[in-house]
């Protein structure tokens, strides 16, 4: 294995929230981009934290990113809102759609809200979690750059479009789910590529979409499969979850949708008839007590969470997870011991450092 | 292939209509249950049709189904609503219930409503598909008898949970997705336990967590699986999609979760410490001029589902599908031709016939 430097949380924290203030965010902005970027390092979802903040830079100088967005509504219902990200970032107008939605759902029980002209809004599980303090359901989804093919197809027309659900218990953590609607994400790919391994059969397709085990198949023209796989072990189910994800957090809002979501990467061109704006996200927030007294439903989750942990588990393994459960026992470590960097990401924080005349 | 007996749906239809009138509903609830009914046989998911009609009576002569329930709201806020059946047919309760969503939609913009003592609700699709006509998307869910492992276990914690999603269109018919959250739902292991064929790998565990092929591995203490099959597949995402139903349908309503909910076979015992009441339902219904107006809306939907029909398909296969189009076309050709039914199915149906004095 090789040598990973530790960094400090805060440090890199700091770090981002400076490259941020450079690129133009208001400093308030600034520190809540970090915040969610960081806790994706955190909660071991590597590739969703600092190792792509080049990448936000990068979208930022082609002009494909607007530092300081008038962030508004532009629609509402007693329970909804449409919001207009102005291009933020989603790291920004992620947050702040995602409490329009809780006062939404202080009023009306529930709240939810659809955002067009948006960016990449880092992990699902960030925006859904703000929700617990406040004894509600959170939920958030977002699509994504189109890199997945729909059961039977050659074409890539989907996002990973993940779904996050967070729910709140009384003395056990909260049920934390938060995953993307394909077999895997791009980054477990990503991990096998720098391995030289290959990927178990049902992760990706080729071009001609056949059966694939290159990890590198996407360069080629190929695409990730629908959770599921193939069509004999539920990929349309996938197709099913990752089209939901589309229309609510896209058609809903007046977002881009399908094949026309512009790429996160910026050296790829953005379609010419795009639909809509931006990319898109819906939040959702459900109050507790809309429904039933918080305490009686946190007692009920305790026992759910507690029941779930408790089951008979198959040789060699150690116990069964509740949703949440690796990511905040991750958390636990890495606020300890530090984020381990690969060297490729500190060398691109330290080329950020360089050009900005920051400290990593 | 074995010779199947052709049934005009009304037929059908009707006959479950003075079935569930002997069981002592009242004559609305009655046509409303026989028409969710034959719905299930129309759009070709026989496991939830008339198949299951002998089941529902025994439930009744088990004193597990109150046949003339009080219907009744329990708790409210302006987007929600705790609905409780009264121990009545899911497949009664479960309209009623989403038609409060669809109420509570256009005054707030959305409507959700959490349903608990309740029974078996039919196919989750012809709820969700309730809101089409209001110009709303639609959501139903039900947990459902244990027969799931979670991830790493070898106890079945969890129902096969289905979720639906209706999305009305413009000019193209609407997006409906049904789907079992596990990766295939029980009725196909039956189809193949018929057949004496072997199942594919990932389909279910045995008793003891491992792979294994047989269709008939539930009788020797195996499990279903959440869809993705196994941990490498993202059988953990499966696992998610079925605790978030259990949590939104039973948790959020005060109805049996988990091992607790009670089985739809009136010969298993009920649990004796259960937690809640019957089984558990979620609804929702999005107004979809809470959020943008609706001919946008519908015309985006329009391109959306024409662009993943013109995908380039993978050589063999004849087109990519969009979600609810199988259903369709299956409801298309059985409006014209008739339902077949299997032979012990239709033999089911002469007994009940013969019980009660009525022609089939």
């Amino acid at each position: 294995m090789k040598q990973q430097n530790l960094y400090v949380a805060s440090r890199l924290k700091k770090f981002s929230e400076k490259v941020f203030l450079q690129m133009g965010c208001p400093e308030e902005e600034a520190r809540l981009a970090a915040d969610v970027l960081i806790s994706a390092d955190l909660r071991g979802v590597d590739s969703h934290g600092v190792a792509r903040l080049s990448g936000y830079i990068r979208l930022w100088e082609a002009g494909r990113v607007n530092p300081n967005p008038d962030i508004r509504v532009v629609h509402e219902s007693p329970s909804t809102a449409v919001i207009d990200g102005d291009n933020g970032l989603g790291l920004v107008v992620g947050p702040i759609a995602m409490k329009k939605a809780i006062e939404k759902a202080k009023q009306a029980g529930t709240g939810w809200i659809a955002v067009r002209n948006s960016n990449h809004f880092g992990i699902a599980g960030y925006h859904a979690m703000l929700a617990l303090a406040h004894d509600m359901i959170g939920i958030g989804m977002t699509n994504a750059s189109p890199l997945v093919a729909p059961t039977f197809s050659t074409e890539r027309l989907l996002g990973t479009n993940p779904i996050a659900v967070a729910v709140p218990a009384n003395n056990e953590p909260p049920l934390v789910a938060d995953f993307a609607t394909t077999t895997v994400a791009n980054g477990k790919l990503e991990i096998l590529q720098r391995k030289g391994k290959p990927a178990p059969e049902g992760w990706v397709q080729n071009s001609k979409g056949h059966k694939s085990t290159n990890p590198e198949e996407l360069k080629n023209g190929g695409a990730l499969l629908p959770l599921g796989g193939d069509r004999e072990h539920g990929s349309h189910k996938g197709y099913c979850l990752g089209s939901i994800v589309d229309v609510f957090t896209a058609v809903l809002s007046g977002a881009n949708y399908g094949p026309w979501v512009p790429p996160f990467v910026s050296f790829l061109p953005l379609a010419d008839d795009m639909p809509g704006k931006g990319i898109g996200h819906f939040f959702g927030a459900m109050r507790i007590d809309a429904f039933r007294p918080a305490e009686e439903f946190k007692l009920n989750m305790d026992q759910w969470i507690q029941r779930f942990r408790e089951a008979s588990i198959v040789d060699g393994q150690e116990k069964v997870l509740i949703p949440g459960d690796p990511e905040r026992d991750m958390e636990d470590k890495r606020n300890k011991t530090g984020i381990p960097l690969l060297k490729p990401v500190e060398q691109d924080l330290l080329k950020l450092a360089d050009k900005f005349g920051l400290t990593l």
